[in-house]
């Protein structure tokens, strides 16, 4: 089974309604299948703190079911190997001591071999869940499970990007995507959204995390949103308007992450003869000017969105807007890897796929916000701090990963995922 | 003229109406009478990057009314010393170079007599302007000044303790504040307010930074709040309970702050025989149950209302109760430079002054928020990220610089401020 | 073709006249035995900045002589990858960029296999250029490159050592070596040596480092030797004393380094129900109390010597007490790949092999030194300050790697490498 | 009393045959009078780890009077302040806790006056001593508790040039020295010295360190040496020649300061319109052509050498050629307070005086060295590690601290003292 095929797979309309076992085993088989075209050694490293070896995501994903869903669900359950748990806890407090974040990269045993056994003899454990009946409970876990291997997947991607920028033989993951011409730009066009309460948050149906909820009513003032994201083109301008060389355009700690980091342009950009290059997974490529900007922080969102003279939405502007909309995109099932331009039209585009979007709003909780108990309780809450808040997803996010309501967070200098913007102002 | 009068001068009734002039001048004498105490040894050292020397604090609130005053409205204005901005901005990038921050302790010249006899000079410039006549413009830029001086004269006396915490000596700042009894701990009480839409934000009347505005409607949920702070003695409750030993009480970065940190009890506690001591302006003493806790930081703040089964108040819940209760309490001009413990009462105390009081406000932009253009454009709106929002003003505030609608603001991790909170619950 | 065969070839009797072209050959393919018990995952990472991959070893071993001898020596020669400068170049300034040093475990691609093909095609130019027949300065970098290579297999080891250690499995490099029993500890006995003026360094027959010569003459006082090395029952009687709590034993660089690196023994060394344990290349196994004590640095050596009442010996008082004896010991050809015990005898023991031994000489030219010219010449000359120099030879040093005037050095915090130590005194 | 008066009186003829009463209270008398044309707040900062503040000094030298002299010698003696001792121990594990070296600047407490006061109660001690007779074990006591003085009177000035030199209004300790006119540059001569078995170190006549001893044999080959030190001229000539961009004249260690510290020049070296200027205790000043070279490291040291095809000395090879003139130079006494330039003369100049001059020999024990037992012993003996030997005295030594058997000594990348060098060659 090869990567295409499951990504395929991945593109197959599928409802809500497909059977969660069906959807639990899709999701694993995709796992594998995403490190297929890796060698083993391309599995074992990790290039910086914040990134985390292949071989790790495939064995943590499998210990989250082992620890949260077999060891109380499945009787008479064995652990494959007790040392697993110090291995690929990754910051559950409440189960225990594990492996320092930063020394992933140094675990060349168990060996990439040995996790692939670990996955068939936990995937053969869950069929057999399957079999004796799931309770109620052990569905819910079993979602949060899928829905924690997506995010892994996403995480897999982006940090072989990683690897593979850090190297000088800039190898790329897959030589090339399904074919996408560059798309001629389209013009920056603007969106108009009344003002007033909306309901917001998850409203229940279907899986989301706990972080989405509890669905609430916020106060929107009349804003506009624009058409589509930031363009390499348009991030070009600002770059050959010394936007990197001009403190007042920017957050005191983003001026400051400037110049201690030399940073002169997005993340793996490169100047070269002719124009600038970009690190992708399709390998070291030109930069498609009509294509959105992506591998850019908050700080440099914030700038540029200072520079253009506009701001950037909160989270709950951009939900109201993308009420308007189908949930649909390019994702990961597209196969592009890669954000592509924006096609022509009158509605909202690039809203779900592509890039993720940066929002003005603070990662926080809802009003109303609990954790759950226990070391499930610890997935979103306790990152409520120093980070902000992304809408929509990438082009590496998996499809029926993407949520109106989805709230993904990081620091304000992180720029490893495929994370851009769109531009929004005051109506 | 000695501190003491000069304090009593402070809080001498003196309504807005009072002129700008008497203001001014009162203010720029106040900052001298708050380093009367100190040695010139005492006024140039640095004890953290935080910090800024007692010196630096006079130079450069002196240096703001030269920069963006004098040099502007006053003809014929020849600076004191051209060398000084290099030496005294502190971080406006539209004005130029600066001597960086964690040096500013290296300044033994120009000396405190020399930063005195600048003083002097740009008073006389002062007041030569206010004969000559002040327009509307430079009237905004003196009520600018005066705020931005009131805002270093608690910065003095903060960093002051920074740096006498830090000596083996551990002196005294004043011996002894005015008489003030450990007070009978009030019993935790809760104030209901109802939600809606609320005006939040500064109404026009009156100075405010830009930071306060636009004011705009905000949609507020029912919720209570604690009558009073949070106590010491709660806090060495919290202590005693493995509250700092408890990684799941925490945010994720508040634990990796309080491991790296070896964070025990709130800054300058010192665990003794008997009990707690703490370091204070009037030097080393026994901790004070009944008083409210200072020297938290955000990420204690919010362990701790975890821990009692609360939360913090948003920034926008603080401003609403606050707009029931007169703007009056124990700030600078009362004289102690500790926090004292609430007496009995049937409304909200301790609301202004005492600590400021961390709220649960990520720092960041009001709805149409646009910085002034300029230098002064700098004030505020460049730190919009990764801070946390304080209401209400501390013991070492000076009194007229307290507002219903005033935000201070500091990163999580910090706490050498007079910082404390409040609890909250969702009614 | 498998380790046991090749280190049993590494112990065959063979003389310096064994062809050079055999000795070659014999060192290439000892090389690739080494990596063999290794997995592709293990010969990719690199467990701290010291340390470098058993592939960059493989590989960079093999760039030495493509890019020293057959680019200049032998006609026609296309180098296999012109990318393979920049990742394999260690340190030669001469030479050009090159991959930074703590990055080399980044390095996924080129892989294993390709290293492999690189070493096969190189080492059939190395075939061609013998046929083709080898001039007089090729030949001394011939011998200078395997020479080299054996540096890099004692390297490998002591690296991969490391890398295991820093995981959870503690996995084995070998499973178990040949049998050695622990053998009996000798009591400490002395043996004394006169003063005189001594010649020193290299003759000039047979290879030898540049930093070997000039071959001079020496004045060295009367001293003591001990017979043996210092074992780790001696060691554990000193830390059993307080030996890394007492401050005054050590060198005030050394106390700084136990105190800020937390040192409580040996590295390696952990404490256990019942004894100390130590991880080692036949994995984490009980120390032998009579073997010499192994992974300490100079400071702790010097910190040993001095509660013992000795001293280091210089590296001529080394070298002179060396002549007495023949070269030869307990080196990577034995196969133990640990020190092992001295056994009961009249003459000095464990001279060569079992552990480097560290002495009390700063790393230094010798009188009338000079680095060769051009990139080679960087080998050695460029390092000789803040190192100390070692003598003798380890358990995995190849086994005609060792001499009397050999010159190791490392700085005086390392010890991952098989470092140990003799005492010596006074006469 | 003020510095010029003493100085003279530091020059004036003064044999060893002065009473050891009169030169204890000129010593102590000259640190008071150093310290006089600063500041209070001059007084009490820190500009870097490496120095300390000049009140800092004052106190250390007075408290090493009490703690290891009065305490002991005189009876009923009552320290100053119990305090003191956590205050100004410098190192002495012994003696137990103390202030941290990085944060001596902190303390502004106890103020200079009080110094001042400790100074005059334990110069009263120290006088009653003498009073009631001093024991022969008092007498070396207070012999290295001069000489320990003198070296911070040394330590002192160039303490505070690092601090005025940090500051940017660029203060002068002195406006200006003596007249001295900046000489002609002596042309490059070298003197030829015998080789053979030399005693060297300390023989007993008069106090010296325990590090210059005990008194040995040592074996040196012929050599030459440069009759004066190298000068800013030749200097410049390395830095315009590419000295500090030229990877193979460097150090492996000492390349990589030079990246990372991004060296261009010696310490306070700036290019100006015109030429080189160098922060001096005279102020920011024009770099003299014909005077030594200063504030360099011994890593420049050497490459400088190294650039000039030669080499620097061994302290042997120093201290055989020293034995030849006599000890005079020119030292604090001179009152230049900065190295000038050589003038004509058939021998060797600027041995004694002007700059420090690197020698190539790492700072090891000689052979025997025993450091003392007690505090004391952790004088010299426990920084035997890491730092090369510097010999013969600087501008701003105090004269009757030099010595031909003298060993400074520093580490290879400190360069705040007047270190300089002088050039070797084989013969």
């Amino acid at each position: 089974m090869n990567l295409h095929n499951l990504v395929l797979a991945d593109t197959k309309p599928q409802t809500e309604s497909a059977s969660l076992r069906d959807r639990l085993f899709e999701t694993r088989a995709l796992s594998t299948a995403l490190a297929a075209p890796l060698s083993d050694e391309d599995q074992v490293v990790q290039a910086m703190d914040d990134a985390s070896p292949t071989k790790w995501h495939l064995a943590h994903t499998t210990w989250f079911f082992e620890a949260f869903l077999l060891k109380r669900f499945l009787a008479g359950y064995r652990v494959f190997d007790e040392r697993f748990e110090y291995c690929f806890n990754s910051y559950y407090e409440s189960v225990g001591a594990r492996h320092p974040r930063p020394k992933r990269g140094l675990l060349t045993r168990p060996s990439v071999a040995e996790v692939r056994a670990y996955r068939v003899f936990v995937d053969a454990a869950l069929d057999r869940l399957f079999e004796e009946g799931v309770a109620p409970e052990a569905e819910e876990l079993i979602e949060l499970g899928i829905n924690h291997e997506q995010q892994h997947q996403e995480l897999l991607l982006t940090d072989i990007l990683s690897l593979f920028a850090a190297q000088p033989l800039k190898p790329a993951y897959r030589e090339s995507g399904p074919g996408v011409v560059a798309g001629d730009m389209a013009p920056l066009e603007w969106m108009s959204f009344d003002g007033g309460i909306f309901e917001v948050g998850h409203d229940g149906e279907g899986f989301a995390y706990d972080n989405e909820g509890p669905r609430h009513e916020a106060l929107i003032h009349p804003f506009k949103l624009a058409r589509r994201c930031v363009t390499n083109a348009e991030w070009i301008a600002f770059i050959e308007d010394g936007g990197y060389a001009t403190p007042t355009l920017w957050l005191a700690d983003g001026w400051n992450t400037v110049k201690s980091q030399d940073w002169q342009g997005p993340l793996y950009f490169e100047k070269a003869e002719g124009g600038f290059m970009q690190m992708s997974l399709a390998g070291f490529r030109p930069v498609d000017p009509a294509a959105p900007v992506t591998h850019v922080s908050y700080y440099e969102a914030d700038a540029f969105a200072r520079w253009a003279g506009c701001r950037l939405p909160s989270e709950f502007e951009w939900e109201a807007a993308a009420a308007s909309i189908p949930v649909e995109g390019r994702t990961l099932g597209a196969g592009h890897m890669r954000p592509v331009s924006a096609g022509p039209g009158a509605r909202l585009q690039q809203m779900f796929g592509d890039v993720w979007e940066w929002t003005g709003s603070a990662y926080l909780p809802y009003p109303g916000f609990k954790a759950a108990p226990g070391a499930v309780g610890e997935y979103n809450g306790k990152f409520m701090c120093n980070q902000f808040v992304l809408r929509g997803g990438s082009c590496v996010t998996p499809e029926r990963h993407v949520r109106r309501t989805y709230r993904n967070f990081f620091y304000p200098h992180q720029r490893w995922q495929f994370t851009g913007l769109r531009l929004a102002q005051n109506a």
